[in-house]
């Protein structure tokens, strides 16, 4: 079952798309290339009867991603390798803040605006997503065979970040800054 | 928020049973003992709406637990350190055997049996599961304040285990042999 669809850095991997045992080797999936980040699905909805997704995504030092809220969709953080800076906003407009280490993890619900910053080179973070929103990276970003961090950084058109926002229910919150 | 529950080492530690934002230091969470393991529920049903729970597995070289298949339920292992060698009985009733080194993942759909051997110390595997079962093995064995491993391991009785098995639908199949 495997062979059919496991084969890194083939053009075009997929994940199998029905709820059939499988394994991945460190760095296959689907990658996806958007800003600085690579992320590489490894289970989608297809798999999980639409309950989960998970997904890793490796980056650079840089900069906080735009802040965001995903109305339906709960959202993890568990970091993998070197660091990273969460920020959430809770429901009664409280802002949490913590820099996250190897080990450490974070919980976004459904619906409350969060935004993180990678602070270390060589960061990983696995995350796991309601099922569905774990494709959200690949629609706003390139899908890519590259097991390499983008260079240069993939920056998606405003109107290809606003379809994928929409497709997948993401609100951007440009008027709310959280970092920092 | 955090500081309520998320105390390193604090008895009865309880995540926070509703979807509010938080996190976890490395080794917090909910933490059992069941045989030579140390499970740790970073995440569950209560949180996610019933969605799915996230837990660690850390465990010693050791030997394959029995043989199981849960009936509702799909789950992950994504090896974070060590190794783990993974089989699995697919629909057509093929056996897939691989073994998971960091970074590797492996994809148990509901309902097949699969079982797992750590081949290796200090083997760490974070899973994910569709919600509710991320807390079968603290029923099937003991609550622990501790961030070790159980020494000596924590054999639960047979009864201990076969009632946990009926609480969370996971069917122990000792007629069946996928290991070695």
């Amino acid at each position: 079952m495997t062979a059919q669809f496991a084969q890194p850095g083939a053009r075009g991997f997929s994940l199998p798309g029905e709820p059939v045992p499988f394994f991945l080797e460190a760095g296959e999936g689907e990658r996806a290339h958007l800003f600085d980040s690579l992320v590489t699905v490894l289970l989608s909805k297809d798999e999980t009867q639409g309950q989960f997704g998970v997904f890793t995504l490796a980056a650079p030092k840089g900069e906080a991603i735009p802040t965001h809220a995903h109305a339906d969709v709960h959202e993890i953080f568990f970091v993998l390798g070197g660091r990273a800076r969460v920020w959430i906003q809770d429901a009664a407009g409280e802002r949490l803040e913590r820099l996250l280490k190897p080990g450490d993890f974070g919980y976004v619900p459904a619906g409350l605006p969060h935004t993180f910053r990678v602070e270390a080179d060589d960061t990983r973070i696995l995350g796991v997503c309601t099922g569905g929103f774990e494709r959200f990276f690949a629609a706003a970003g390139t899908r890519t065979d590259s097991f390499a961090l983008p260079d240069p950084p993939y920056a998606p058109s405003p109107e290809r970040l606003a379809a994928a926002g929409r497709e997948f229910r993401n609100e951007f919150r440009f008027d709310l800054r959280l970092d920092g």
